[in-house]
């Protein structure tokens, strides 16, 4: 017998994976936790019965929400990412020696703890001495004015609805430009510009009242269906075009996906959305 | 009740549309054609159970097929479309006043009469004076020597497995290369650089053995699930960097995805192929 998880969008689209066997299944205070060994993709984490990440494909997000910002902030010594709990996102920012300090607030334990467990392969920096990791609420995080200035803010926050929600609203983008330092560099995914539409442009849009540079960038994850993905990419004044050619040398023998080329290509704004915006 | 229709790659993965009623199913001598309203997508046509191609989606593949070749390729007076028999390659073709003739040459005259009836939001060029429509093997008309040289030869098949197998091989390219004008454009689909990772770089492999100039290209397909999707542009010396002005000011007007930018950043090689080629 052949068992089929399929997600399902709106009662009307569906990516289904086949599953090989479940290795993990929760209910955190926050949302379902489940971790399944899929056949095509390897083992992958779902939240809320949404596929998240998995082992195969998990490249073409992490690298993309991480190296367009590493590659252009001038400084990447103090990095925030809040969400990441499977640690993909902390594994590339942990590449760069220049980075002296991560810390990565993620609102539940249940899934760094499944993911530490069950997908290793993903998180293989969870013992980085630089990494600092809070079980806390990223959105009180963003409310602090006790912290050094960070140079690099990364939001891997899950769709906006259930405990990501706050992470799309103007007062949770003002909270991290006040903890960004004047040359940083902020970067969140902004969801599916085909089939959340309206929640990727009002992003952008709320955005651009609150930051000098905006600019969203687009690739492609096989395990969110709906066509492309979108990133954006925010500061105070900083460029994502002006890539530090050191940085990128570097990165660039060790990416999947992401190089310079792949980098300045992802900024191509569609017809559709440059019109709205 | 809800009716699902679900695509299925290699046993363990599926991309599924609710379906709210059929409007053609049929066997032609070639193959399974139907056409059905989906939820999400609008109407759609399937060849052998697999999505082909949708009315809210088929933009983002008909534009990234046609313009990049439309907007570089000095002369565009006289166009052949292989394949296409839902029409949308032709319309994005026949919006330049310059093209003077296109010969569509689709093997399955069942596509084109179903789709002509069931889809004429996406072939709405059909009646176009410039247009020769051949049912004929596009495969024959690659080896003919008695025709005048196309300045863009466009392969809009499907999959290499059925009646599109032969689009795939060496003879078939160096034919169209005999049909191709001196400073003449060639693009073909060529799969998805992922799930079809072999077929894609063999693709582009041997097309190099063909043409002075190979770039692959990529972009997003809803419909067809698996990340991006590629097509790749081949040319005697023209290069797909080479847009020109006054073209790419007036499509990009008329667009929904494809712009200048969109062009360029399309011809992004992501480092796992790129290592390949």
């Amino acid at each position: 017998m052949a068992l089929w998880y399929d997600e399902v969008f709106d009662d009307s689209m569906r990516l289904g994976l086949k599953v090989e066997r479940t290795l993990f299944m929760g209910h955190s205070e926050f949302q379902r936790v489940a971790v399944v060994e899929t056949t095509l993709l390897g083992k992958a984490l779902l939240l809320d019965d949404l596929w998240m990440t998995a082992e195969k494909d998990e490249k073409s997000y992490h690298e993309m929400i991480v190296h367009p910002a590493m590659t252009t902030a001038p400084k990447i010594e103090r990095v925030l990412i809040i969400g990441g709990g499977d640690g993909g996102t902390a594994r590339e920012v942990l590449r760069y020696a220049d980075v002296e300090h991560v810390d990565l607030v993620e609102i539940d334990e249940m899934v760094v703890k499944a993911c530490q467990e069950h997908l290793p392969e993903i998180g293989s920096a969870w013992d980085d001495e630089r990494l600092n990791v809070v079980i806390g609420d990223g959105i009180e995080w963003a409310k602090r004015t006790d912290l050094e200035p960070y140079d690099v803010i990364i939001i891997d926050g899950s769709d906006p609805v259930g405990p990501a929600e706050g992470l799309f609203d103007r007062a949770f983008y003002e909270g991290c430009a006040n903890l960004l330092s004047d040359d940083g560099v902020f970067v969140t995914q902004s969801e599916s510009p085909l089939i959340f539409r309206d929640v990727h442009i009002d992003m952008v849009r709320v955005m651009k009242d609150v930051f000098d540079q905006v600019h969203p960038y687009y690739g492609s994850v096989m395990i969110y269906a709906g066509g492309p993905w979108s990133w954006t990419y925010a500061s105070k004044g900083v460029s994502p075009k002006e890539i530090i050619d050191e940085r990128v040398g570097f990165i660039q023998e060790q990416t999947e996906i992401y190089n310079r080329d792949v980098h300045l290509g992802a900024f191509a704004v569609p017809n559709h959305i440059r019109r709205e915006l």
